[in-house]
């Protein structure tokens, strides 16, 4: 049986605020990327969003993020990669540092949100996280949007390095991600964006925004579900995967 | 040759602001108190430290603190003990993480200021930092003020302990600190508490507030560099210490 | 028509986070205590908030805490009365600046959360709240919990003053209320709640937890919106106030 | 008898870190810009230097910035000119709400570090900021770099308008400063600086790169005090504008 893992963005929540359904989240995804005090989280959430994703045997990555919680990580920052390595290596060292107290700690990386974007064109900053990854922890895997910068720096190393797609994303003729400002960025509809997903892992080949198909390598999907509209969009996905015979199952075993 | 260590804290800028001179500490000390983000420093300031010290040979600690930097960590901030585990946790682990950077990392945990004081006292809290610090990884020690419930606490497992005074303190009978309201607490003449600490390291019993002597251990010297007089108290009394025929040396090798 | 106001905090986002639901309680309340950037809230918050209440023509109130977003401005910190006057004038000046540009600005000022206990029971901090109000602004008011030190300290200057009542909480003999940690505190059933605010409203005297009754004079209900729960108590207590002939208006015409 | 203000960046510590030496600079400068807990400060930091600036009778003014501790605001940040709006007015309006403790408030504002440089160039936000000022208090004047856009969109209004220029600084053909990536840029040598500013004030013509000159409209010299060597700098300057028969005096008299 041909399997998929769906990772969702967890423990964005800050001291008394909560972001999204982490619960609800978590009966979806087999892989969860948790802040790490970046663009969200502090030591109880972290602690708290570690616990449930261990009890749920989720696998755990660390999403570390520009320091910017106004912001929520979305905006890119005048952070030199130098900057960049060592914010990413107090994030994850951060986690790990109370993973230790919660029995299951991250197994990969994910940039999070404007971080994420500069690292799939900036090579220099993509080259930051991946150094900064392997510093904290060598067995640290990498997740990666499919056919970005970020994934060609890591899979230089001897790292793992895990690709990912968008379910509610247009993508380009050169599997990139239309950008938001153009026609066919978002897809809105769970219909849609499930019967895209289901068609891609059929067939390893993308629809694109011209009407065209490329080849693409993915090892996870990833999901959002910061609001009901998100997680029903979430839940539709996993519903259809499953009947149509895929199996949903981490890209790595949980800790 | 009896030896002696001496510690300091350093690291304690924060973005554009510096404290005291980390330089000129490191050519005193024998082993560095590193601030992690709670009541001082931030990733660029750790990294920057820990190189510093590295280039130096020092013996290097993580300096966790209740996480106020307004206050430098000297206010007593109302944290369970189990907030306190992972605050603790996630301070030494960012320190870690950036020390995967730098190239030397610490070798031991103290805890800055209040949260210090709050260990030396209070059970549950001392014993949430020597959890946190066994579970963020097991090799690390504890350094404790001599005397204290953080001691204690810590010797009750199987970490090492390593125990430290004063230069600049007054001891009352029961070895404990001459709290700062009261007569005799503070030593600020150089030579005598360069007089105090020779006699001390001879003989093994400390002159008290009272005129008595009471027996305490020790592995390190405490001294403060956050004034051009308390450098010149702390060269006064490493000059002292050496003229006298002590080895002045960490109590743990470097890494 | 005897008319009563009814007061609740509002404007408790953080940045992406938000809290409660504004929009719905503005259709309940009116008067909102704004979060100021103390335990809650930011310049575009802040912003946001200003424009909704002065559309909804809502009496404004400035609500300083201590700063501590991470507790939420609800642990009692180490601040003392002079550093309470400061930060207290600074997160009422930062409010009042950005009203400018929003239409509207603040009549009263409420202290929030633990900054509010301690002004019920601690004459310097409650000098300290009075003092930075009155030179900020000497046209604000007070409004503070019935009974308390804050109350008396501010009806003994020329400020106006006004004073509240909580719908669902218990009260003693003496008019304080039943700390939290004891029986009687909490009213969780909407009913009960609203039956005891018509009885007290029509009587001026409330019952207390003892089984007696206590006067108390009040110009607002305080109520909490931060949860669907506390919403539905809300919108019962409103409509049975209207359905027995009271008016629902603000203590202070808005500006 | 010619007068001249010069003005310098003041309370610029944050919590126990201090910038530079406030105490010497107030012997020189007749204008303050003041943190207002952007870049640097807090309420216990702006009230000690308005207190202190009120004591020695220097002009005061609010010098808001991009909310950047880290950076010390000398980052662009991607604000939009509607966010700057809200910021400044708001930390405009804490530095008020703090000045109505300390007995002196300020008079005009001027833009920090990277805000300022982009208030110099672009048209959105100079405008953001202008916008602000007057919202908060309409009698602010502003302090712009003389022949820039903050300085034409700030003339545009019926606001005072005062211009600076810098002293170690050097000017394009156009009145412009040299960008500090270029040759020519700064000027670190105390008679050099001094002896240009003297002509300048003599004939109203800047000296340029070029070697040419430029006609420029001026009330202040701003003069850096964060090193030892800039505060040497800016005492030379003084004495020598006094030997040379210039009065140094407040752009604005203060409050």
């Amino acid at each position: 049986m041909r399997t998929i893992d769906l990772n969702a963005d967890l423990g964005e929540g800050y001291g008394p605020w909560l972001m999204g359904d982490d619960g609800a989240m978590l009966r979806i995804v087999t892989s969860a990327n948790l802040a790490c005090g970046g663009h969200a989280s502090d030591p109880e959430t972290m602690f708290r969003t570690l616990r449930l994703a261990h009890e749920r045997k989720i696998n755990i990555g660390a999403h570390p993020s520009y320091p910017d919680k106004e912001g929520f990580g979305r905006r890119r920052l005048p952070f030199s990669p130098a900057e960049v390595e060592r914010f990413v290596a107090a994030q994850v060292g951060a986690l790990i540092g109370i993973a230790a107290l919660a029995g299951a700690g991250p197994a990969y990386v994910k940039p999070h949100g404007a971080l994420g974007n500069v690292a799939s064109e900036d090579r220099p900053v993509a080259e930051a996280i991946v150094r900064a990854t392997r510093a904290v922890d060598s067995s640290l895997a990498i997740l990666a949007i499919s056919g970005t910068m970020l994934e060609t720096v890591a899979r230089e190393t001897n790292m793992r390095v895990f690709s990912e797609v968008f379910a509610d994303r247009g993508y380009t003729d050169e599997g990139n991600l239309v950008p938001r400002s153009e026609p066919g960025a978002l897809i809105d509809d769970a219909e849609t964006a499930t019967r895209r997903m289901l068609e891609f892992l059929r067939t390893g080949t993308m629809p694109t925004v011209s009407g065209g198909e490329v080849t693409m390598a993915v090892d996870s999907i990833c999901i959002h579900g910061d609001s009901p509209h998100a997680l029903e969009m979430a839940r539709h996905l996993r519903d259809a995967l499953e009947a149509a015979g895929f199996g949903i199952a981490p890209f790595l075993p949980p800790a």
